[in-house]
């Protein structure tokens, strides 16, 4: 079953408003097996509405509008729906209460303006809006389904949920699609991809895979269709187990879970608490493990020592090493970490020592060139990176480098 | 002149990926004053990717593709490309000097795989990707524009700003049209509107404001259309100098300048340093300061204290203070501004103690309160603040707040 997803408004064309709706939409009609395969933004306007309806009547079986149903524009998509529809209007009563009860709790009349919002097209099906006062409208023709939705994201979400996606199902019969991501860090894209080439060429063609790159993240995603979800999701399931033989070290989790989240969750599990000291990375390594809720039952804190004087007087590096080996080395980065262990008095730290650029790199030492720490009651043990030319990429990778060296690290010790 | 916007891939269709590419790319069209009249997302598809460039090209004169240039298998945008301009392939030496040079730099073999990225179709004029491997393709047909820019934001973003937008300036001969943003911080949108509705009034017909609100920031941006660039740049100066004498505190610069690349610059030609300690932000205050290059210059480091033992231990704040007034209070984050500054031997130090949520709230102190304090020399100053419910949004505004303060410090005492 394929579905197209209509979104109306000018203030998506001129870039004012982030079309979050379609995305959402998407992975709702994904999930219950309906593959979208078009999206569209466009103006406000009778021309190109109707273009698209016949666009995309073409393409899809079921077509999903959000957007330009409210009480100044409603005209236009309302209207341009019942004409394409070739229908007539007809009051709706419940709409009209429920605008009423709307406008009542906020303390206002009702006007001629707001009335008008419960006409609606009489070959409709309504789709009551409880968090709103334009009302969704479901169209059948010629064995295709089209939906009118209101733009409000959170108006929009409710009236899916609750009313179109249990219809379409129904309505469709549908058949199972299913999907899993598989998170990994800390290998390029095209070096991934031929590492893990024989497996790939190994996929059923019911099986289908997507390479998803971000900094320092690949996520590999499998799609899978079929009758049935169980049976496929246990068989892709089995090709992950497959893909762990090639990758197991850097796969830090699954279906859109980050590295924080994740060593979050492991050292809760554990009862160990981690701390953190920076140097190039200026405090982002503690800025992610704290934006996860809750983190303070594991982190303590961080030293941020961008000058060496800080790491000399907070971490109790000492100065001859500074001076000897220089702040980017392996003596450095390792009494960071054990210095930031003693001082912040937790069972692990994280120390990162690096050039993050675009200024301070030498040939010995290039921009990227980055040291990371990791330090427990057994000691400490320290990788050398070499990430690219970009200073806010290096932070970015510096900092995942060294959470999934303390995931690597709390999985072995768990 | 009319733009139309084609995001290829398959993440984007099942809702895996919110599509901010296009509000960026229709942004930057409609300060260039290009309309655009249409944005799809489509599918990893030769048919699809086909069927769009030839419906777009009915369309409009501009049509600006981003995605599917990866070098994996799943990408399959070049090959179509090239094939819809009846166009063989060409081996572009500048292209694959910079697929090695970005390997060489992370110091990974360049693959078969690689090499391939510097295939590019004859008929097109490569567009260098400084920031990444695929490069981009402008292509021109019946006198109309086509160009292809990887789907990875800041990789599309640069080549946009660089090379697309001035050719596409200079191949349709665009009109004038400048812009300024005037930055603002502190003040939420509609209590702005309302301060500068008089000035906002008295704006000429040629001359359009645009509120751009951001969690914490409200950027309000001028545009004047007509012939003479200078002429019309002096004419957006003069509103913006009447601007200022309603809201003079709160602008703290044009043109997307960030408060910490403004508080950076006053740091530098006043010669001070500045450290910080945090609580409730985790390290994102040090993380923004150091996200400018050169910031060691000025920035010394950060103690981010999440536990009370580490206030205590690292910044030298009394237990008996956070025993008796709570570690968000003015108390103990006027402290925790004096510790860091005497123990990282800076000029000033920022401290913040609050409650970003969504746990930790009280019915005294609930989730969004923030104390924000600034030591100098001079002693210490300190601000209560009350944000919103969002942990996120929380973060990130108390921790422009603490800028802001510093900024108008360090602006009264040069």
């Amino acid at each position: 079953m394929k579905a197209e997803i209509i979104n109306i408004g000018d203030e998506l064309l001129i870039g004012q408003v982030v079309n979050t709706n379609a995305s959402w939409m998407a992975a709702e009609l994904t999930k219950s097996g309906i593959q979208v395969v078009y999206i569209s933004s466009i103006a406000d306007d009778v021309r190109a509405i109707e273009d698209e309806l016949n666009a995309a009547a073409e393409r899809a079986d079921i077509i999903l509008i959000s957007g330009g149903l409210g009480p100044t524009k409603d005209d236009i998509t309302k209207k341009t729906l019942a004409g394409y529809f070739e229908s007539g209007f007809v009051f709706h009563e419940p709409t009209f209460e429920q605008v009423k009860k709307i406008f009542a709790a906020r303390k206002f009349e009702v006007s001629e303006l707001n009335r008008q919002q419960a006409l609606i097209p009489e070959k409709c099906t309504p789709l009551l809006n409880i968090s709103g006062t334009a009302p969704g409208m479901w169209f059948e023709k010629d064995g295709k389904v089209f939906v009118s939705m209101p733009g409000v994201p959170f108006e929009m979400k409710t009236m899916m949920t609750d009313q179109v996606i249990p219809r379409l199902v129904k309505y469709f019969r549908l058949g199972a699609i299913v999907h899993k991501t598989v998170m990994t860090t800390g290998m390029p894209e095209s070096f991934l991809a031929s590492q893990i080439q024989d497996w790939e060429n190994n996929l059923p063609h019911h099986i289908h895979l997507a390479y998803l790159p971000q900094p320092g993240i690949v996520r590999l995603r499998l799609s899978a269709k079929g009758k049935d979800k169980e049976k496929l999701m246990a068989e892709i399931d089995r090709h992950i187990n497959t893909l762990k033989t090639y990758i197991s070290d850097i796969i830090f989790g699954y279906d859109d879970v980050s590295l924080e989240e994740v060593i979050g969750a492991l050292l809760v599990k554990s009862g160990k608490t981690i701390s953190t000291a920076e140097s190039c990375t200026g405090g982002y390594l503690a800025h992610l493990i704290t934006s996860i809720s809750g983190s303070s039952r594991y982190f303590k804190g961080s030293v941020v020592s961008y000058a060496n004087a800080v790491k000399r007087d907070l971490l109790h590096v000492d100065a001859g090493a500074l001076e000897q080996y220089g702040a980017v080395s392996r003596q450095v980065v390792e009494a960071m970490a054990a210095g930031a262990r003693e001082q912040l008095k937790t069972d692990f730290s994280l120390a990162i020592s690096g050039i993050a650029g675009p200024d301070g790199g030498t040939t010995e030492k290039p921009v990227g060139t980055v040291w990371i720490a990791l330090s427990d009651k057994d000691g400490v043990i320290s990788q050398l990176f070499h990430f690219g030319e970009h200073r806010g990429r290096n932070i970015r990778r510096s900092a995942l480098a060294a959470l999934n060296m303390l995931r690597l690290q709390l999985e072995k010790k768990n």
